[in-house]
């Protein structure tokens, strides 16, 4: 009867390969209690809402301000309808970049105002922070060397300076919530970084369990 | 060289008579420094929102939230490509809704926090408020007497409870901000209705005529 579930997001720069890592938590962790989202996406406005954002051919001349809304506008909706049922339902929630993206590349990459953007997270999400938050840590230069042949995105097209303001964004983020921000350098072996990781997933499934047993009284033999 | 424009809004909740006071206002100034703007709208970005925003068709099952972040994501376009470059070269923006509609449709009509109202409103805006806000007030009951005929949008169905909420929000931010919003009693004739707004306008414009007047050095003969 766990009735209380996990989200645990995943974050770094473009290219740190948060993709890979989720493919293998995939693996690894019980289907029927997993649910995997991405951001902006996952319900069928958020979608919608993610093709305006990706959107490489028409030009709009967004502004950062509109990008940072439009990704809340995202959040909120995939929040309501998909991670807050799936918690209800005891269910893991894999998200593929949440909160921490929005401080990290609204905030240190394009330059918008830090306070402001913690507030409308919180307006977003009702609150609602990830139990566990991997940070897959790389320095630009080592991600770009890595991906040279995909074609980049409205994002990934800022260049090298916005991922170094990203990259510190997210190591400044971590120093202030460390308890919940695990970093792990994305450098390595794969196995290594994906070995990690699914210690830190293990680590906070076994935490929720505990503290679900504690919760209930003892069953009578 | 009147390098500073106008921005003047006119709000009031659905069926007040906006669309035919802008009409009229439309009649009665230079077309050539006139620049008409609807929220949500007015870029291709923001029409593309206002598409979601004003769907009756598509169940998206919107968050308030959500509702909230796209008015603003749309605002922050229409600002930046539009309003702010028509301002610099000293036209009239006439605003067929602006930032007081998000704090009495979504503050007060549907209970969102109000002060992360007014910070997303300032964040959308750059700061930027209107010179002069018209609040064409009416009680709701009339409102609906007048258009019984018209297809409801999706926040029209919100019902006469809702309005009258967001009517009660548009008295106190004129309460608040007695020298910017000018409450018209929307109940009298069209005539007069038309008139005060006019008069309005032209207190305005001629303010900023004589201020405009005043920051440049007088002309030698």
């Amino acid at each position: 009867m766990g009735n209380e579930g996990l989200l645990i997001s995943l974050e770094g720069i473009d290219g740190c390969g948060k993709s890979s890592l989720i493919a293998y938590l995939n693996t690894k962790l019980d289907p029927k209690r997993l649910v995997n989202i991405r951001e902006p996406g996952g319900t069928v406005l958020s979608e919608y809402i993610r093709d305006i954002l990706l959107d490489n051919e028409s030009n709009y001349n967004m502004t950062a301000e509109t990008e940072a809304l439009l990704y809340a506008a995202a959040r909120s909706q995939v929040v309501s309808q998909v991670i807050k049922p799936a918690l209800l339902q005891g269910k893991v929630v894999l998200a593929d970049r949440f909160i921490d993206s929005t401080i990290a590349y609204q905030g240190y990459g394009r330059g918008l105002d830090l306070a402001y953007l913690e507030a409308m997270n919180n307006f977003c999400t009702g609150g609602l922070k990830p139990h566990l938050t991997i940070l897959l840590d790389l320095e630009p230069e080592q991600s770009y060397s890595s991906r040279k042949t995909q074609a980049p995105d409205r994002i990934e097209r800022e260049g090298i300076d916005f991922q170094k303001r990203v990259r510190r964004g997210y190591l400044e983020l971590a120093a202030a919530e460390p308890h919940r921000i695990t970093i792990i350098n994305a450098a390595q072996e794969f196995n290594i970084v994906s070995g990690l990781a699914l210690a830190q997933v293990q680590r906070v499934i076994n935490e929720q369990h505990l503290k679900l047993l504690g919760d209930r009284p003892m069953e009578q033999p």
